[in-house]
């Protein structure tokens, strides 16, 4: 009854929250489809992102080489398709009706940032010259998937540790390029609009105001970006990471900046994993669409979210969250931690704030 | 700083997208505050809803006796406030700012349905009369706690399994009546609204029939619900429950329909039992909100979500969710259980679709 062959996935249109939501019809034909939906190996095999079996993977995409976190492994970073991708690369839209339904053929890409050679190395112990690859990465595949006119936005996000998504230790982030905006950024976009309709001013650039006045939650800073506790966190130890300057695009991320962005992450994963002892965590880049004509109004951030606690049915039925964890004492506990903790490293913490 | 004692619940709205989150601070002064928010006692303590220990729970609001459910025991069905409310029902609201953002005191009413007297009854095994009470309780406390003017919104919901959020294995849901509608529901208030503009009918009913007439999506139907894998599913084995006539308000229930309504429920939950291998679920009923000017335009309903797969950071950060299993396949999974399985009670699976 499919118009589409099954192994074909599926945009479908939710017609009364016009949400969006991939039916990757391919996984329900694998031995376990509840399998969650990743870069699934089992975990005794091989892992197939360490130097020396670059052949279990798709040819890559986009390779660094030399430099000093290379440490004699043939590259530092790395991205490839995934290989049980989500989304097919070939092909239209074909966007089409079922009486009261909307879909339309899953077309997009899926990529994998490999993020270093080492099989056991933690993001939170990497160098800045390691993240600023890994952030060059993402800008760099962003703005060549953005090319694709079929593509309506680019995702970036990681999942750290099985109980956040992920399935592969060795340390990668993923990357979909999607032909429609996802709900929670139109939901941001309309947000945004709604107050610079009336301010005339970025909401964004506002609250960062606020919060460094306040400063009650906030985690960490540098010259060029903010790290803090948001206001109405979901959930426990969230952290939004913001630049002090205006700017709707990720991907307009100069060099100065990249290595400004890649302390700010780092610093922020070390507290995590000091303060919460190296918890599961994701995190996302929100970004605005290519082309958004009005980029007065977007602010571009990345949200990380430590996995602390089961989301029952109240939250997923509801949209409504009970955070047992004001964000001011989060936040007050990722900032101390410099002064309660007996820090090896000098450098751990970059950004303690005063 | 905060103008509330810490010991009290906090309402904030996220200044973006509007969405009311409970600060719950009590639970941060907690020993564990990391634990998921729930009816928590530790699972090798003497379990507080079981007949004989109804000291340790506060003082019901409501008790049902008798009945061939009862068996000896002294209730069928008891309703009591939550030990660890996330909300507190004394007060008034007090909504305040604090530069850009809104926030007002936790008021609210929470309190916990406890099904059964028997410590190890499974809901997917209650008869139909056992089911009508619960469903009763359900209704009774609605009404009740609607007459609160301080409460916009009533949410019923039950956590079954602890991946699903359930800290205490004798079965029970729970009641958050709330000083504000929650943002899912307001969401589908505007999807539905948007369509009445359009097509001068209800959304939910036009589905109905598109579902009905289609049948691949159908788990099961008796004369007066129908319950189907939605076409957006989010999760696999998602069900929708509605009810065939159009009626927005859940608390409406006549004693012939909830008795249909338990029969569909109990048979969902079977069904999920028998092809899941009694999952860890969720579900949430969905109804307008008391006095909701446009009764023509919302359907209550209750969602049915499995909890099968971790929702990684994608679909966190983005609101965008790759389902791994067609609704389709779900479906008929779950729909030819009676054909395939070796159903020991005629009556276990009592809505066959033909």
């Amino acid at each position: 009854m499919n118009a589409f062959p099954r192994v074909e996935p599926e945009l479908r249109k939710d017609p009364v929250l016009g949400r969006w939501v991939i039916i990757s019809c391919e996984r329900g034909q694998r031995p376990n489809p509840f399998r969650r939906y990743s870069t699934a190996v089992p975990g005794d095999d091989p892992c197939p992102f360490c130097p020396g079996r670059e052949s279990m993977t798709p040819k890559e995409v986009l390779l660094y080489q030399g430099g000093e976190g290379a440490a004699g492994a043939p590259w530092n970073v790395r991205v490839v398709p995934n290989l049980y991708p989500a989304l097919r690369i070939e092909g239209t839209h074909d966007k089409r009706g079922e009486g009261l339904y909307d879909m339309m053929r899953g077309i997009g890409a899926h990529e994998v940032v490999i993020e270093t050679p080492r099989h056991d190395e933690d993001p939170a112990s990497f160098s800045r010259e390691q993240m600023v690859e890994v952030v060059n990465a993402y800008r760099e595949r962003m703005i060549d998937l953005l090319r694709d006119t079929r593509f309506q936005y680019v995702l970036v996000f990681k999942n750290h540790g099985p109980a956040a998504g992920a399935s592969l230790q060795h340390a990668h982030s993923q990357i979909i390029a999607l032909p429609v905006t996802p709900a929670r950024i139109e939901m941001e976009l309309t947000g945004t609009g709604r107050y610079f309709d009336y301010r005339g001013r970025c909401i964004y650039c506002d609250i960062i105001q606020q919060e460094l006045a306040d400063t009650r939650r906030l985690v960490a800073q540098n010259a060029d970006f903010v790290a803090f506790a948001p206001f109405a966190s979901r959930f426990p130890f969230e952290v939004a990471i913001l630049p002090r300057r205006h700017e709707p695009f990720f991907q307009t991320l100069t060099p100065g900046l990249t290595s400004a962005f890649s302390e700010i992450l780092i610093d922020v994963l070390r507290r995590y994993k000091l303060a919460l002892t190296d918890p599961p965590f994701n995190y996302v880049i929100h970004t605005a669409p290519p082309g958004y004509p009005s980029p007065d109004r977007y602010h571009w951030q990345v949200e990380v979210l430590p996995k602390l606690t089961e989301v029952a049915g109240f939250e997923w039925g509801s949209g409504f969250f009970i955070n047992p964890m004001p964000p001011e004492e989060a936040a007050r506990a990722l900032r101390e931690l410099e002064r309660v903790m007996d820090v090896p490293d000098g450098h751990l913490l970059a950004n303690p704030v005063p």
